[in-house]
This record gives structure tokens, sequence and C-alpha cells, in this order.
């Protein structure tokens, strides 16, 4: 059995890299987490500013997105399809809402779990490897559009609505 | 004189992972620039939501977390200390401003200018090396922290403040 340090030995320097980038997007999605289960249910209904999205779109524009990084970065299928048309192609408050914060809660721990775990699992060079919208030939003539392109637009993603629920302030 | 396939070829999987975070960063550069660039001197005195931080300070303290990060990712001599206090230290309005718009804008300008050439410059396997708010023989211990973590936290937190630039309304 390898000891810790040797264990680190052997990592290659792809390696190292592959844990610095899925430990930042695991310490963005910790943070999302945090600040997504501060509010109660009635609070997800607040506007991050106003006139403004409110906390339950965010909630369910994130979920929709990450769900949709399954099949993008080739790593199973998606979970909730259903959920595209209220938080991705609508804007917010286009239509009465069809799902209630619990759901929507449970929607985006379960897509955190299956997207997060696998996220974890992936072998280092396969970050390297084509993502799902890019053919195998032009992925051959522009290879940065790899997983990990994915991976890093997502986590920029990630901040920008962060940075936005952090303004919230809460009503008494 | 190697052609540009056979370039391509040559490099490593460390190469095309440092590629994959440095183009991340400069695109989430390149969008929080545009988002500046789009503010006349007069609205960047606009907040982001009422009571909140205005664009002018979003401005300043970005571009004090950029010049911390040459030596931090040792990388150089920081541009600009005098920052540090009104856009760091203390909040937003906390006294009356000491810079004009646009030498604001040209700090702005100087420091992202050092900063991602040089960014853009480091070889590959820099990037796993120790930054500079870490000692020798602690990094040995723990390898993640290295100048790839710093780029990639600094990358969440323009994605942060980019958010809240994107809610501003402009008076007419």
């Amino acid at each position: 059995m390898l000891t810790s340090q040797a264990m680190t030995s052997i990592q290659t320097a792809a390696d190292r890299f592959a844990v610095g980038v899925v430990k930042a997007w695991t310490a963005a999605m910790a943070s999302l987490d945090k600040q997504f289960a501060s509010f109660s249910d009635d609070e997800l209904q607040q506007e991050i500013a106003p006139g403004k999205n409110r906390v339950f779109y965010l909630l369910g524009h994130l979920t929709a997105v990450h769900d949709r990084m399954l099949p993008l970065l080739r790593l199973g299928a998606r979970l909730y399809p259903e959920l595209d048309q209220p938080f991705l192609t609508d804007a917010d408050r286009t239509s009465p809402d069809q799902i209630s914060a619990p759901a929507l809660r449970k929607a985006w721990a379960d897509v955190s779990a299956k997207l997060n775990g696998a996220i974890a699992a992936l072998p280092s060079d396969e970050w390297l490897t084509r993502h799902d919208a890019v053919s195998e030939e032009d992925f051959g003539k522009e290879p940065a559009r790899n997983r990990l392109s994915v991976l890093q637009a997502r986590m920029t993603h990630a901040g920008f609505h962060s940075g936005q629920l952090a303004l919230v302030v809460k009503k008494k």
C-alpha cells in the first residue's frame, strides 16, 4: 500500500492541475449550496434587486444549467429536462411556478450530487478531451474546446449568480 | 521551424491544462473590461443595487485585488498599493474619493496589462508551484496551495462582481 507521500509523488502534473480545478469547482458549489440554504422557502421569492430575478429563479436556473452539464461533459444523462422551459428559455415570472420550493431544492441537490460526484471521479486526462457540443472533427482543429473549458466557464457563471445572491437583503 | 500542428502535438497534458485555465481567465477579464467600459464616468457613481456598492468601488476593488495578485503569484511588484485602503480595507463611501474616474480606469488598465501578460507567459508547470502566502515548508505538506488555486479563486471572484455589475440599470 502506498503512503500518502508516495501517492503525491506519483501524481503527474496533469493530475495536479485536475485536482486544482476540481477543488475550485467544489468550493464554488459549496458556496452556492450555503447561499441557497440560507433562504427560507418564503425568502426564495425575494428578488436579487428591484425588478430583477427572484432567488427561486436563480435556483432553478443553476439547476438547469448544471443538469445540462451532465451530457455536455459526457458524464451521463441529465435528470431534470423539464426545468429548461421555466428556468432557461423563459424569463422569470413568465408563467406561474410549476414546481414547489422543496421540489426545486431536491432537484438542485440531485443534480449537484450526480454532477459533482462525476466531476470528482473523472481521470485527469479526460478533462482535455472534447465536450459534447463539438464534433470529433472540429475538436481536432480546436483542442481547447475540451471538457475543462466547460468547467471553467460554468465556474465563472456560478460566481456570477453567487454575487447576485449576496445582494439580497432579507425582509424581516 | 515547427508547424502549428507539430507545436500542438508536442504540448504536454500540463500545457493543455495551463492553456485552458489561462484562456478562461482571459475571457473573464475581457468580460469585466467590457462591462466597465460600458459605464460613463458619471455612471460609475451608480450603485449596483439600492444601498450597495457603487460601480466605482467595484472597479477600485477589482483593481486592488488583482494588483495584489502580482506578488501573490510571484509575478512581480504590485503597482497601486495606495488602492488598498479605499477599496479593500474600507467599505464604499467611508471617505470622499481620492482618485478620479480616469485615473482609476488607468490603474485598472495598467494592472490588467501587467497581470494578464505575466499570467499568459507563465510556463505550465509553474502553476503548480507555491503562491507567496504559503511557506516552502507548508507547501510541502499542502501542494494544492499553488498558484493555480489563486487563479481559480480570483476567477470566481471576478464572476461574482461581474454578476453584480450586470444588474445596474443605467439612469437616462
